[in-house]
């Protein structure tokens, strides 16, 4: 039998070189959109509706009585109630609720997918590392890696994961994409020191003038909210 | 003083993230349009002059009384008089005479840039490694290093030319991006195994199956045509 082609995707701007609806397209966005999701997911909220703009997002708070949350540049957005760390939903807040977020990037290449009619979106980082790698193996489709970078030019974090799920998957698949040796390759070289390299990030020095180191580790560090974040009528939802 | 700054472009979709007219912008094509532009010019070509379509290859070539060469998908075109690889510009060949040529991704990316008003064009491959690393330095310019990708898909081969660059000038530049130091990463990983490591690529796969591999292993040999590729009036030439 035909091994499912996966692919990496390097920003949303490339996203129509790819064959999209043939696709289980993994949404990848580490700092932080991506492990906010998986984390809130994992402390049990009911769901997390993504939503592109700040205006839909205070909309769809009302409609829903939901918490409503986002950042733009790394910041909170004034008009929301919360922002864009993993550290600001845990189970004693989050569990039962339903969260709307807009994000720089995580939730605009989320919408290129669906709009795009991607077969399936499921959500990645780090900290549900184990959850997406076993679920591209048992569902046997076509797979793109998306990384949402940071306004459309390449970043690191998002790559590394994607060499992360690479690294553990690629027996399955047929893979013959630079960008997946490359993101393969940098995991590799950095999987042992992961804390010391991300200080070397564009998006450190961006985020961590905001004092989230912390948040940032957490980002990176595997399996510490293991659900698999699956978007379902309107949201995402541990499937 | 304030050091100029270096960005590394994955792909020609990107280019307008980046401050090009504020730049100089290394087109880097390495299989094999930027390869075979350094070799045409070390071997005494007049001139190359870079066109878009195969129409315009044929027109100027006609005008200009010049040889007409060019590839796509890697293969000469029909009604043009040579391919491009630089085995076929030997001195005894190309020796005061001008090119006019057209390919695949090269030709693109460096008529986006010029497009975009880059304050100069240069192309650089292996084979004039140094020569585009002596001249980035002594020019105190913000630089582009232009990977032109393939059919706007990251490759590999460009972004090792890149690192290549960025371990030797880096000192000069202030240089943030992730993929900076993402390429720099990945030439540091592989650059005393070349010859092994592009067996390994996308590009290698399309190419060798026309029987290509030595003219592959001549375009990451440095220094071998080693001329500054500078474009000037409608040609490049050398600087």
């Amino acid at each position: 039998m035909q091994k499912p082609v996966l692919h990496t995707l390097l920003s949303p701007r490339l996203l129509d070189l790819y064959d999209v609806d043939n696709s289980i397209v993994v949404i990848i966005d580490v700092f932080r959109a991506t492990s906010t999701i998986a984390t809130a997911l994992y402390n049990g909220a009911e769901k997390v509706v993504p939503v592109a703009g700040v205006e839909d997002c205070i909309a769809t708070g009302k409609k829903l009585n939901a918490i409503t949350a986002g950042e733009r540049d790394g910041k909170i957005i004034p008009g929301l109630q919360h922002g864009n760390s993993p550290a600001e939903y845990p189970r004693e807040f989050i569990e039962g609720k339903t969260l709307v977020l807009t994000t720089t990037n995580g939730t605009k290449l989320l919408h290129m997918a669906l709009d795009k009619n991607a077969s399936e979106v499921i959500t990645g980082s780090f900290p549900n590392l184990s959850a997406v790698c076993e679920h591209l193996i048992a569902s046997k489709k076509n797979v793109i890696l998306g990384c949402s970078a940071w306004k459309d030019r390449f970043n690191l974090e998002d790559t590394l994961f994607a060499g992360a799920v690479i690294s553990r998957v690629k027996e399955h698949f047929a893979i013959h994409c630079d960008s997946s040796l490359m993101a393969e390759d940098m995991y590799n070289l950095h999987r042992h020191d992961m804390y010391g390299f991300i200080r070397k990030l564009t998006h450190w020095h961006r985020l961590s003038a905001f004092g989230l180191e912390k948040d940032l580790e957490y980002c990176v560090t595997p399996d510490v909210a293991n659900v698999l974040s699956l978007y379902k009528d309107g949201a995402l939802v541990v499937a």
